[in-house]
């Protein structure tokens, strides 16, 4: 019985990596679509961003089928409670990642970030990229360090949303309101991406201390 | 055991009517806060929202704890991870109230909304508010009908939300980027705050009939 438990356990871990896995490749898609005004790899992060909630529903189902038949207890249910948290979360990651995507799709032909803001944003799109790969080897391996690590970046991508604001709200700033509009919400959508890496890596620092918590 | 399960079961609901109502309060000093520049509301509104942060946690543990001593399967063990998932909503809902509070706390003693979009953000916050109030209901009664009324509201605030970017995209806005910047990062946590309620309002469907859909 507990073999066939510790088997499903990591039948759960192991689609919650592929779905961190997923999200990241969503984020590279559909940075690179804003970035780029890549209309292709927008579409290719929408649709990604589609099946990412499909599968998010289908590991819910998994985890609640697991609860039922083995009624875990002490850490094994709260894995199994952390795991529909962060199904969530990655669940949310995609679909902001989406949201990105779909800022240039609309925009397309034309650039959605203008120059002034081009590096932030390329910045804020590369930290993204690196804290959704993070969260797939922290999923892999609960490693606490990483958990720290992704805290410090997430710091970074809130300066970075908070520049937006300064940039677009100082006197130098002659741009349209589409482009206040667009870049207002991507660096809404990037900074609410790092903070769901930030609350998973939470759940899983909480998996490995004890320490259940939703500090920020 | 069963009697002492269901009295759990209530406990639960109990609370997660408490923390909608909670949710319906911010939402309309939030509203007001952000409407009428009422700086005290705005304060009022950012405070509750953390109280209810720390409710969300206190079910949460709750919610852990009766899955752990009782085991449950079955439509039981749905209510308990339906719980989970509301609770997180109406977590979201009071932060996003907050942050619609914030705005006008940032803006004071100036106003956030321009007179152009005024009669706009009052019925995005008249149905939100309302929106909120039907979740307490609905959460008190699990009343099907009241679950697909939220629905179609939800769709109103959905159209409000377009017709702020379509105010603000058109050649007679004129107002200065930190008025584009405000309503468009307002609308949008109009437009969640009620989309949470409809995802709140699905899970209660699905209780009632049987469908576990995130259908939109």
């Amino acid at each position: 019985m507990r073999e066939v438990f510790q088997q499903q356990l990591t039948e759960v871990q192991d689609r919650l990596v592929e779905m961190a896995t997923t999200t990241s490749h969503i984020m590279q898609k559909a940075s690179s679509a804003f970035l780029n005004s890549d209309v292709v790899s927008a579409d290719e992060a929408i649709a990604l961003a589609d099946a990412n909630g499909s599968k998010a529903l289908a590991l819910d189902e998994l985890v609640i089928r697991i609860l039922a038949k083995q009624s875990p207890v002490a850490r094994d249910l709260r894995v199994l409670v952390s795991a529909l948290r962060i199904s969530a979360s990655l669940d949310r990651m995609g679909a902001l990642a989406g949201h990105i995507a779909s800022i240039a799709r609309y925009r397309f032909p034309g650039a959605a970030v203008p120059t002034t803001l081009r590096a932030n944003f390329e910045e804020m799109a590369r930290l993204d990229v690196e804290l959704s790969k993070r969260v797939s080897i922290l999923l892999k391996n609960t490693d606490v360090d990483l958990a720290r690590q992704i805290q410090a970046e997430d710091a970074r991508v809130d300066e970075l949303h908070r520049n937006v604001f300064d940039v677009v709200l100082g006197d130098d700033w002659k741009e349209n309101a589409m482009y206040t509009v667009d870049v207002t919400l991507a660096s809404r959508y990037f900074e609410r991406f790092a903070d769901h890496v930030v609350d998973i890596s939470t759940k899983v620092s909480y998996l490995t201390t004890g320490e259940w918590n939703d500090a920020e």
